[in-house]
């Protein structure tokens, strides 16, 4: 798929078909994620594929806002070392690795995991203490439903500015 | 370009030809931030578009690490709201921005800004003292020599995990 045509369309998924995503695909995702930058290319990140049942049950019930990782066919745990601005650079390398799922059919929604939560996940995971767990992020091809749902945004006219912050880029 | 290809062959820029980058390949660039994941589709971000010789030469001169913003055709701005995780979406929208960037053959480089080089640049720009700036990014078509260098990469054995941290996902 053309990179800009799989930027725009893109979704945010939650409901999945039960169909595996293919080693392939997965492979795809995980090098996508490693051609990531990162600040030094210091590469903090860990990636952990999950796919057996039983654990994806068990972090659904665990992430109160991700109930439906219980549901997806594949989730990926994103983990970073403890270095400065480590969100900024998992952002950067999920957002390669959504992207090349997408541009193969696959979509997934970012899963935030609070304190108590998130050491619960990282305890079931093995992760070591020292290493901070970004998301379990859950993966598959969407339903048909899911598919169907667009993506609202701000008009461009309200967040680009032209030279100095309040000169807007464009007029509309 | 293909989506996976553009992953694969962006390369990190900081030495740029002269050509400006045309207003066609800017919008594409907002747009593809634009088009990003956030927490609770909030959005939290602006983009200040800098193109004025004197404004990147004064950004470029306080930028300790970042001295090529003198030389670049382009800087974009990407400034947050004061929200929960602002750098993981800031990432996920700077690297939608710079694959749609790179699939028109324009390159950028992530340039830090610490405390006091950051309340200067803020300044500068007019940014509201609530936000945060997170990165003044140079753009620009790169130099043969820039365009020359490769990217190395840890081999995702390193990475790469499988159903729990410290089984390898991948045996090579």
């Amino acid at each position: 798929m053309e990179t800009y045509q799989c930027i725009r369309s893109r979704l945010t998924v939650r409901d999945f078909r039960p169909d595996p995503v293919p080693a392939r695909v997965i492979n795809k995702m995980l090098r996508a994620a490693r051609w990531a930058p990162s600040a030094r290319n210091r590469q903090p990140w860990q990636f952990i594929v999950i796919q057996d049942r039983d654990t994806l049950a068990k972090i659904g019930g665990m992430a109160s806002s991700g109930g439906y990782i219980a549901r997806a066919p594949l989730a990926i745990a994103v983990i970073m070392g403890k270095v400065n601005r480590a969100d900024l650079d998992a952002g950067r390398a999920l957002q390669q690795m959504e992207l090349a799922a997408w541009s193969e059919g696959v979509g997934g929604c970012f899963v935030g995991l609070g304190g108590e939560e998130n050491a619960k996940v990282k305890a079931l995971l093995g992760v070591p203490e020292e290493l901070q767990l970004i998301t379990v992020m859950p993966f598959g091809y969407p339903t048909d439903e899911a598919k169907a749902r667009g993506k609202a945004r701000k008009p461009l006219s309200e967040m680009a500015h032209r030279e100095k912050f309040g000169q807007k880029y464009l007029q509309r």
